[in-house]
């Protein structure tokens, strides 16, 4: 079945790791020792606290995580996270919210409903083609915490370093930027992110939360919604999203032991955006990219083809050749490579070629 | 692999049907025509659209859900529904609860965020051993609906009948019996239920919704917390558990195409459950049954054994002999039998056979 797969540029669920998928198709009937398929155990069953125990060992280790944080897995993605965090710690007060995007505008939509989500800075005027400088966001006095949305999927914009919170907790939605470098974890005091981009399957989000934080929490949230609640019962006040969180174990194993850490890892990933990034920057206009150079992302690389209808050749030519998921997202039109972590290097460099041939043949 | 499998009866996450892991196993590298699999692929894709459309139809056709009701997806299991519907639906007001035990009481105990969730019946002085009769719950003529647990998974209850509303919204939590028997989904205006148990792995709730029921939505909800928006979007407001869903469309193909639909499985599920509620008859006080004879689940069998002793025994016994899971909830202690819809016959004769041989030698 494996000679099926296609190079799948899809921006999320996204391709996962090859030996990652090989190994969960060879105990999908029996998980080792248990008896059963890991998605019919306990979330109370030693195996299945093995597997938890994994995956946030894993995670800690590739982040050089100290027991200052707690690793939670919440359900319903970063989209629950954008409320979640709000009932947390916004709770009828302001926090500053760096705009950067569609999925920045989407945190700043869902904390309205819980206080002042006020803008700090706004790409909009530049269709948001760029992620600010450090001491660009004019922050307000009495925000309780300042907001960013590391890397911009559907724009293809990425932060080359956070930006300075000025003393305020910083939260940090790194849905798809999730482990794709080595960052220092103690400037965040929230860190959160959708599994189904970089990490694993969607249904659930890695949520890394400074434990100081939890002195904040209001009482009488809904237990799933409640941090304290959640990092009180270790992610298992209820059934979490078990096989999610199975994947998650191997993949963040194979980031740890296959590709060696988050430095590696981060060479690998440079070196994919890099290949179409060139390509793109030597086209002569053939190819144009929408992000500003210097905060070009890693993970998302978007650009535009020819004309129109040269556009809609290349993606109907491209998904022929077995290069699927290119299409940008519905809201902006476009073209879009996502090369998480799991994009094998062959992947991209067949995008590359395939990306000189059409310019060569149609431009 | 599959010799290694134990007979499982866990109470959830649980057994599936082997055929559903099989099929699941062959496809798991590469989803027939997406050239990924389905852990990989967009939920906006054609081919998720068509796995979630099966999982809504397939469910839809084994309840005869008509057109005046959504079929939802909705992520963090029945926990967040018990939140949820209270946000949707109680909104400071007062509902009828039924409290039959350790999941009504968690019920309850979440609405009481958002209102009055008073007690219209309770069983704890009875120690749970019994559903209420349809006409015995003191309701409220202010209720804004009535809620009620159709099987309580912990102590092993289940109602034959639904209670009578006395025309109020008839909310149920049905985790641990969904599509166990036929029902007449009409008296209901919401039945919710988390997958592990009966219909496919963790990290979703299926959510049956009256629709005009969402009248009743309250404005400024969050968004994955809002039914409007839930089914406005056709459960796609967010990347749902996509890999969950899939298991969940395999499910109910599996009990519609395999099974036969839910008459089907009835006579089945009944006829599994007698096997173990006989032998306990028969014991002579060996084996001691938790549930009046009349409100027996036949999902999840509670029982004791002997002495405490030969209790532990039992447990240690049947594990070694490949039953697994059988140990009661912490909460309540004992054993636990948890024989839903993919529990095969063999397994329950099996343990039934494990059990007359069990008092045999320890009787």
């Amino acid at each position: 079945m494996t000679s099926n797969r296609v190079f799948n540029f899809s921006a999320g669920p996204a391709t996962l790791p090859l030996p990652v998928l090989e190994q969960a198709q060879k105990e999908l009937l029996c998980y080792p020792g248990a008896g059963a398929s890991v998605m019919e155990i306990s979330h109370r069953s030693d195996a299945f606290k093995g597997i938890l125990e994994e995956a946030k060992s894993n995670i800690k280790t590739l982040l050089g995580i100290s027991d200052e944080y707690a690793v939670l897995f919440t359900p319903g993605g970063a989209t629950m996270q954008f409320s979640m965090l709000a009932m947390n710690f916004l709770k009828g007060a302001t926090a500053d919210y760096i705009n950067t995007g569609s999925w920045a505008k989407k945190a700043i939509q869902a904390a309205a409903r819980c206080g002042t989500a006020r803008s700090a800075w706004s790409g909009q005027e530049e269709k948001f083609n760029r992620t600010p400088q450090p001491e660009e966001p004019e922050l307000s006095p009495e925000a309780a915490y300042v907001h960013f949305t590391s890397n911009e999927t559907i724009e293809g914009i990425q932060y080359a370093t956070e930006p300075d919170a000025k003393g305020k907790p910083l939260f940090c939605d790194s849905s798809s930027d999730f482990l794709c470098r080595p960052i220092d974890i103690s400037k965040y005091a929230l860190l959160y992110a959708g599994a189904q981009k970089n990490i694993g399957p969607s249904g659930t989000a890695v949520v890394v939360l400074r434990k100081d934080m939890l002195e904040q929490v209001p009482d009488g949230l809904h237990p799933l919604l409640d941090y304290k609640v959640m990092e009180e019962n270790d992610s298992l006040y209820n059934t979490p999203a078990t096989f999610t969180i199975y994947i998650i174990s191997l993949v963040s194993r194979w980031l740890l032991k296959e590709i060696g850490g988050l430095e590696k890892m981060h060479v690998i990933n440079k070196h994919k955006a890099k290949m179409l990034y060139e390509v793109i920057d030597a086209s002569g206009g053939f190819y144009r990219g929408h992000a500003q150079p210097a905060c070009r992302s890693i993970m998302n690389v978007t650009f535009r083809v020819g004309t129109e209808e040269q556009e809609k050749a290349f993606l109907s030519q491209a998904k022929a050749a077995g290069l699927d998921g290119l299409k940008g997202h519905r809201s902006v039109g476009g073209c879009r490579a996502s090369i998480y972590n799991a994009m094998p290097v062959d992947g991209v460099m067949t995008l590359r070629d395939f990306m000189l041939e059409f310019q060569r043949t149609n431009g």
